[in-house]
């Protein structure tokens, strides 16, 4: 039986002086472990929503499946937190990449990846796609009326992947790794092209999200929070435009400002 | 050279119709990659400020050491982003755990860790300290105040360890995590003991954060933030009080609010 993504908890309020007995609506938390060929690969700490999608984009972003064609089966026990993946083909040859460091300069430019395996599946954008200072508003907007469950609980990180119009698909997660990764895994699922598709993102833009993005495809990101500067450097290198702090009517334009008119 | 934990960085900033290029303050994020006994350990992505702290922080809440004296020699590289740890005694015995998921029922209640080695290193709180509702408020202005960089960035996490009257130590980091560990590290490098502190921090209580608060060793975690369903149920099982929401002369107590008096 799944769990739901948020949970009712008695709580002690303390408000102007007073203690007051009440209910407070809590983000779950939920361990799933993934066995890929029967080998423990990783756990992953959840909401527990979506989950197929999310061991999809996961397994995606760590570049041991590139589609839903290379995975022969997916058994997913989520009572106990166990996930089985079944690929058509060997993992052995990637496994020693999967925590290995790698610092390199490609492209004569100021590119670092940590691992090696970012570096394989980390992709320079070839979006054509523009938008504007409005679209950029009206997504926001929307990502945050979508939110329903972090107004809730304070918890949650939620993404979404757009056209500059409309949204594909919404994602919440306590991890904000997962909710991209259930986006992808989304995108896998039901083949959706995305290079010209826009990333809609709650949380602060990392180097760990700007490299997500650049997996999943997509070549304009937008965040409500700050980027770091590393970040910044790989959206300049991988030509993804980064917008942040999109708030009251402004925002800051962090790298490849081309595409916002 | 070390770096700064924050950097100028050219933007292009958007407000009410008019685009400006200006200026921005941004978080640094720096890969650290630890090397124990020659052999890598792990990387962390950090903001590149009391490396040595965090260095032990981390080695302490991953089991790999108890004490000071059980680190022979650290030798960091803050150029390249390097740290070599000599220890007094082997690892090889510990290695095999780091990633084990382990999840069982200690003490006929709900603990669940996911790893083995959090439940070899996660204490049950002793502490007797109590704290006033205008202690936790002066407590949590206090961390705010300190917080410049995250006034700055808007991208960074602040954590403190204080007797509920001052604090001994406070820690800023662009990872969660690593401002929990570099408190730990100062700690244990000038043995503080912390059966009796207050721990306060302005992210979201997840259980990871919640068995970190468990290693240090602190009986009350104080947080601007939620904590999620399985943070409550962990500090419930380690005799810790969950305060969060801290926020506008209100706050939640969301276990063992027996010491909030």
């Amino acid at each position: 039986m799944q769990k739901d993504i948020t949970y009712h908890q008695p709580i002690i309020k303390y408000h102007d002086g007073h203690f007051i007995e009440q209910t407070d609506n809590i983000a779950t938390e939920f361990p799933l472990t993934l066995y890929v060929n029967q080998q423990e690969f990783a756990t992953i700490v959840c909401s527990p929503t979506h989950l197929k999608e999310l061991v999809l984009g996961f397994l995606a972003s760590e570049g041991v499946i590139f589609r839903q064609a290379d995975v022969k089966d997916i058994h997913l026990d989520d009572s106990k937190g166990f996930c089985h993946i079944t690929l058509n083909r060997d993992i052995e040859q990637h496994y020693g990449h999967y925590t290995k460091r790698m610092i390199s300069s490609c492209c004569g430019k100021s590119r670092q990846f940590y691992f090696v395996n970012d570096a394989a599946t980390s992709k320079v954008s070839m979006t054509t796609t523009k938008i504007t200072a409005d679209e950029i508003f009206r997504m926001m907007k929307a990502l945050q009326e979508e939110s329903t469950d972090f107004k809730q609980t304070g918890g949650l990180h939620n993404a979404a992947i757009s056209d500059g119009k409309d949204f594909y698909i919404h994602r919440s997660d306590i991890g904000r790794h997962n909710a991209l990764d259930k986006l992808f895994g989304y995108c896998i699922q039901q083949r959706i092209p995305i290079r010209d598709k826009v990333l809609i993102f709650s949380g602060r833009i990392s180097s760990e999200i700007l490299i997500k993005a650049s997996k999943i495809g997509v070549g304009i990101i937008l965040s409500k929070s700050a980027p770091t500067d590393l970040a910044i450097r790989l959206a300049d290198d991988l030509n993804i435009t980064a917008v942040g702090f999109i708030r009251n009517q402004s925002f800051n334009i962090y790298s490849h400002s081309e595409r916002i008119i």
